[in-house]
């Protein structure tokens, strides 16, 4: 790929924190490196309009830039690594240096969800390829799990804890019995949540490393818009804690699933038994369980964010491009996302689930047969019932909480049955609905793939 | 690769459990693997002497080969996948293949424990690679994470459970109270362990998987021997009980860790925290924690054995050398063992670690502080004690059980502590002594390199 095949110019457009340890990682580890690889990484350029981070960082200051024109048109630079982030001015630089026939290397999960195709499609154009490892679950080599490791495969589902801040958040309100807001607020302290958590709590970042991640397991197009979308910053601590009395935790889930001829795309907190080894992931990590036709059940677990592992799965890809093998797999695989067409999503209301149910009723006979019967009608049968008795503490709220698991029935229903109970005189407030994922079955051979 | 480039010709030789899985893969999923990959691979022959599981698993018999020299010199064969086993008739086929400029696609671990330098040198000279993916932990892609995902880093530590039968015996003690052999019945009925099952339980199988994954991770060669190795067939329910009471679980690990300048290598049951995800592996899975020093902890999990998962292990290999990237990372890296030096491995017992100790001793006034007096002799320093009140069973044992966790103290210390302290004519029985994992720091800074 380079002039003399044994030497790789490289470009960092965007100097933050990921930027600042990626240019780092190549500038201070080249010995490491060289014991690893032949080919020679040169950074040649690091852009940004700010370079204070990059200063701090004690980086080569003859390396700065502020206009990222000159990094692409550089014959000297073969790789252009999109650390800006967002999805416009990041846009516009990727699709420059494609067109310049430069190799990008990206960490941007939000650009990659609602582009990723075009840009994927504009990279073969112009021969040259987008590597991506880093926009999903940060050091993990998940990425190459699918399109790699995993490849004799057809892949039945992914489950996966893609938000360090969410679970740290999640963590906390299970181990320690804290609220959301208590949580959120030890989460900025230790720096894994943002000043502004927003896309991060509601799950709007998950959604993006979804979006990526079915892509690649179901080799099809994804409609970013498709993913049925909830956050966490509705959960109530004493949900959390029911559930475990029950014996599950709750996670945030970025589930994707065949079911039937379809797919359905999910990302909402959800239930998840002790016994999967999903509900152990602590604090900030990030795990994806993917269950495929052959290999069954493999999960990934490490870092989803931070700088240095980010770095790392942002460097494997410039190493993976600079010997050449990224290009050859993104030439002759044909799993990528632009050589396929669209899925299908199934609207995940209409799929069978399990439920974890709380109603606010008041506390007097008949109130449970009244609810029964609600669920009855609409074909949702009950699998356990929990009723505490009335302490000082949720006396004083409104009416008592009676918590109901399901067995397996159709969302819709169960939205419609929900509904219908909150009418009831009895019932005192707007009830609560979980998700409780089943074991995922190792080897289903449901679909027809 | 291929003549036309676009197609592939692949001999299996050795046509076991294995072997027939990998043909029925590349036999009855092309069409799958069509969807996700443009070279056309195609089974040019399924070599065995014996060939009835062949025929019982519906493969294609007009492939049927005898002689694997047929194979390998067969112009129409581009890569040979050894799934014979062993080390004598393997090794045979393997060089006869690498000298016929055939790639080698093998699942041998023992094989590559031993000679994995040789061959990979051999290869090397001939202008073709080896993979062994399907050599350690079955399914997981580890080997891929070691030299590909997490190329970007320094690895200080891999903790591995690395065999699937003795985490099955080792989760069926734990979690159901049955003694060793009563799960070791357990497992062999269930096919998680062979008739004979000592190269399982006496940690060979772990070892060679390690010493794989050792070179890899350090870009050393390892000598096999240098890995300090001991079983689980020792193994007492009453200390995997007393290590539970006291918060740990016990797994085989095989361990592989920088300390000062060297490395050390070894195999041994091992008490590990209930808060690390590896003791949440259970039953017959495996997985792998590797500490880097950008990534931090990241873990491996699935099925480390089994038809279907290794078949999925060797076709990703098969499908990377069909691409050419296989050959061009064996190229282009140089972090394959046979262009590094031997690695020196230090004396595990120089190691510091921490202890659980059992003593059988009298019932008598007095017993600890003699106990405890020879630990504080060899600077050993107790964290916990745990003696239990003599119970109607615990009479009928010679003596009572004295359990003890240490701090951090040398092994060879320990070693030299209880042979006084079993001298002790308080003492009625053998003591047993089982290292106690710490969790490693993730970003330990205290290599050099």
């Amino acid at each position: 790929m380079s002039s003399n095949g044994n030497s790789c110019g490289i470009a960092i457009i965007g100097c933050g924190t990921v930027g600042s340890a990626v240019a780092a990682l190549l500038q201070n580890e080249k010995p490491l490196l060289q014991t690893k690889c032949t080919v020679q990484l040169n950074l040649r350029s690091i852009v940004d309009i700010d370079l204070s981070k990059a200063e701090q960082s004690g980086l080569d200051k003859s390396l700065f830039e502020s206009d990222y024109n000159k990094a692409i048109n550089n014959a000297n630079v073969h790789i252009i690594v999109e650390l800006v982030g967002g999805t416009t001015l990041a846009k516009q630089i990727i699709e420059k240096a494609l067109k310049a026939h430069k190799h990008v290397v990206t960490a941007n999960k939000a650009l990659l969800a609602h582009h990723g195709n075009e840009l994927l499609a504009l990279a073969r154009k112009n021969g040259v390829c987008i590597c991506f490892e880093a926009s999903c679950a940060g050091g993990i080599p998940i990425i190459r799990a699918l399109y790699d490791g995993l490849i004799a495969n057809r892949i039945d589902a992914l489950f996966g804890i893609v938000n360090g801040t969410c679970n740290y958040i999640l963590t906390a309100m299970t181990g320690e019995g804290t609220s959301y807001q208590q949580a959120l607020k030890g989460a900025q302290a230790k720096g894994f949540a943002e000043a502004d958590p927003t896309l991060d709590v509601n799950g709007e970042d998950s959604a993006h490393k979804l979006a990526i991640l079915a892509a690649l397991a179901f080799s099809q197009k994804i409609n970013y818009d498709s993913i049925q979308r909830e956050g966490i910053d509705n959960l109530q601590l004493c949900d959390v804690a029911y559930g475990q009395e029950l014996g599950y935790v709750v996670k945030l889930l970025a589930i994707a699933k065949r079911e039937g001829n379809g797919i359905t795309l999910s990302v909402k907190p959800a239930f998840i038994s002790k016994a999967h080894p999903l509900a152990w992931v602590g604090g900030p990590f990030n795990a994806i369980s993917v269950y495929s036709h052959k290999t069954g059940h493999t999960m990934y677990y490490g870092r989803g964010a931070g700088a240095d592992p980010t770095a790392s799965a942002v460097a494997a890809d410039i190493i993976d491009v600079a010997l050449g093998t990224a290009l050859q797999k993104f030439n002759t695989l044909k799993l990528w996302p632009d050589l396929n067409s669209m899925t299908d999503p199934l609207p995940v209301k209409e799929c069978n689930s399990r439920f974890y149910i709380r109603v606010m009723a008041l506390d007097k006979p008949g109130v449970l047969a009244k609810i029964a019967a609600v669920l009855g009608k609409f074909d949702i049968s009950i699998n356990s019932v929990l009723q505490k008795e009335v302490s000082s503490t949720t006396q004083d709220q409104k009416g008592v909480p009676v918590v109901i698991t399901t067995h397996n029935a159709p969302e819709s229903n169960v939205i419609k049955a929900l509904k219908e109970a909150d009418a009831l005189d009895v019932i005192t407030d707007k009830s609560v609905c979980i998700r409780i994922i089943n074991e995922h079955e190792e080897y289903s051979r449901q679909s027809s793939w």
